[in-house]
């Protein structure tokens, strides 16, 4: 198989597939794409992703975008430990973490890029909008784990996700509950997270 | 069961939920959330939705937000015709549309927003960025399809979520292939679909 990711290794969706086919134990290329130079828009990558973004998979003769449906694929098609619960209304849950960390907060992506967590702080406080997101994580998080290790019981690529998340704060140094900050530190330590976070990244 | 959505019914994702429902034969009960007046960050519906999101569906003691995590929840535990596809490569894609229509083309989600398909059309012309999103859009959509009536042999959710994606162009009389609007147009025939359509809906 073949994973396109972004050059700086900075997308999280990106992260999450890569994590996912290294807890499954599939062997896989790396391809990278200098978004920027708008490599997703040539015609190479194009006709393999109709969407043109990343991750995108490529197994045999099929080729997948959307880091949601290629986990879910990965579950679905090949052996290994299971990506998300099977159980149905934990697997719900993790789906609904799944989505809504995809398209909520944005203010808390915006201001906390993943460039705080693999590259750099920033100084810049967070504005009022940043705030909010950030105690509607931080909420969302704490009522979620209830004080538990993982989130589902055991581990899921809803945890990495999480954690990430939770690392926009806790790495550029916002006040994070330090339950919360714990939790994303052990998740950091899992080797298939630290095999993506040790990876050489160009300058920016 | 209960669904919440917004008052105005002008919810995509809310929609996509009802029309599942709805495909699945059940039978449930809509409640709805006045979002402008911040209904859904009132305590008796953030406990039920941990994301304070419609749509929310409440399935006995369990409620779950965010509307992918929800269509699989109703394949996963309920009878009735499939939401979606079950051959694996196409659900995989099925779910790749899913998440790219809930993620990417934000400018002509802005500039065509479904109260242009559920209550009245525009005079404003696209930016460039809400015209590039569209023809990103048209040149999947046309892929995807290949001609097909359904996009994946038989109807499925995606159906729906593409052609409300569609329809934000074709019913303000932005520029759209015959082929797509005779497919959109199909959709939205279908009963379910119409049923949605024809609620009436509160003066903005
Ligand atoms: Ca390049
Ligand atoms: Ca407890
Ligand atoms: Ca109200
Ligand atoms: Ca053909």
């Amino acid at each position: 198989m073949k994973l396109y990711v972004d050059r700086e290794y900075a997308s999280p969706w990106a992260m999450a597939v890569f994590v996912g086919l290294r807890e499954k134990g599939l062997g896989f290329d790396v391809e990278v794409l200098d978004l920027a130079a708008g490599d997703q828009r040539q015609a190479g990558f194009a006709r393999q992703s109709l969407t043109q973004r990343v991750p995108t998979l490529v197994d045999g003769d099929f080729s997948l975008s959307e880091s949601t449906a290629i986990l879910e694929y990965l579950d679905d098609t090949q052996a290994g430990p299971d990506l998300l619960p099977r159980e149905p209304r934990q697997r719900a849950r993790a789906r609904q973490l799944q989505a809504w960390l995809r398209s909520d907060l944005g203010a808390l992506r915006a201001e906390r890029s993943t460039e705080v967590v693999f590259y750099r702080p920033t100084d810049k406080p967070l504005t009022a909008a940043g705030q909010a997101a950030a105690s509607k994580l931080i909420a969302a998080a704490t009522q979620l784990l209830d004080g538990r290790d993982y989130l589902f019981g055991t581990w899921s690529v809803a945890d990495v996700d999480l954690a990430v998340m939770l690392n926009r704060l806790i790495l550029n140094g916002d006040p994070v509950p330090d339950a919360l900050k714990q939790y994303a530190a052990r998740q950091w330590q899992r080797p298939s997270v630290q095999a993506w976070v040790q990876l050489e990244r160009p300058p920016l």
